[in-house]
């Protein structure tokens, strides 16, 4: 029997927004972006467990965030680390604490999805395309096409036209077997980890693109905000 | 002493948009989108001519919304032809017609910017910035960075991440010396020429980037339009 877990990253420290308020915690629509994009994984599969990684020093005011917000959507927070290849990895652990003493960690039917924060608009119909390509092929992330010409700048800092149909813009969830995953993460960490496939694609496991929605954004400007309020 | 014209090219059949309405005519806030684009160009230098390359099937159409809007912002009209290259070499030639004696094509002083019908929102900034940029080196186009993962996907499937800092997402408006735009536009028509920086490419002539706007969005979906309803 197919199980599966969501990991929410979130990690922002709020500085590109020039705000004082890590990014997550800014308000869409009157609620924390962080707390629709529980919601919508909650709403996506109610029993599927929720582990929310976010840094030490803010897990006070998400508390705080939670109680006048009364948000009721189950989750378990675990710290962040100093980069995104050590807060997945202590997700990651979390998830095998949960598991126990039910499974191995070796077992092919537990994936794991690694989403960010700050993308409450992914929709559930790629959610479980992810999670269907994880569990046949072992690795899956969403991609959408390049809709603009795109360009490739050379290091004298002259550029030319490249063909954007060979080329996908990446979202999350990122969404794994659960035993490639451990294996992946088991990895010292490099830098070349820019995402999470590439810490996989770093054991020479082949990743499957799956189609994405275009309106799965991810909110780091002020731009972006103000985009997610209509969506 | 410079002169600049701006062309906006408004060819969209509104395919895309799942719509009978061409996407130049959808309404955003209550106004077609190539009123907004026109008004843009038009408060940005209220003696700048502009011209409107618009296909001879929606002319009718497009003077009785002109009459509807009360619009009044002068304009002139020419036709479009069958690709992208044709519509704005129409312009270009009807550029040359206002020039006429005043001028040789020739004259380096001559600035025009070629911009799409569907990109209401970029900055006054922005424009400028192409304009002086082409005043200096003959060509520049307006881009912003890519701001998510990019992959490149090989003809068997199979992708890898690419440095996304090397890369750019190229706007318009894509703007040049006339006397460089003519002698680009005087080459047989070829299907490499994906933008009209291709067509000055095509000679040999570099093109200068300029930092574009992240508003400066083309709109061409319902996605689009919902998201410009905010801007």
């Amino acid at each position: 029997m197919e199980k599966r877990f969501t990991i929410v990253v979130a990690g922002g420290k709020g500085l590109r927004m020039g705000s004082e308020i890590p990014k997550q915690f800014l308000t869409v629509q009157g609620r924390p972006l962080l707390m629709l994009t529980l919601e919508n994984f909650h709403s996506f599969a109610p029993s599927m467990p929720l582990v929310l990684v976010l840094p030490a020093s803010q897990q006070a005011y998400w508390e705080r965030l939670c109680r006048e917000y009364v948000f009721r959507i189950p989750h378990t927070i675990v710290s962040g680390g100093d980069t995104r290849f050590h807060s997945v990895l202590n997700g990651l652990k979390e998830i095998q604490h949960m598991i126990g003493e039910q499974h191995t960690t070796a077992d092919d039917h537990l994936l794991v999805a690694i989403h960010d924060g700050v993308r409450p608009f992914v929709s559930h119909d790629v959610i479980n395309a992810c999670f269907e390509a994880a569990a046949r092929d072992g690795a899956a992330i969403p991609v959408i096409p390049v809709v603009e010409t795109l360009r490739l700048v050379a290091d004298d800092g002259s550029s030319h036209t490249v063909p954007r149909s060979c080329y996908r813009l990446v979202q999350t969830p990122q969404t794994f077997r659960l035993s490639l995953l451990a294996e992946a993460y088991a990895q010292p960490y490099s830098e070349a980890f820019t995402d999470d496939a590439s810490v996989v694609e770093a054991l020479g496991h082949a990743v499957t693109l799956v189609e994405g929605n275009r309106e799965n954004i991810k909110i780091t400007t002020p731009y972006d905000l103000a985009v997610a309020e209509t969506l």
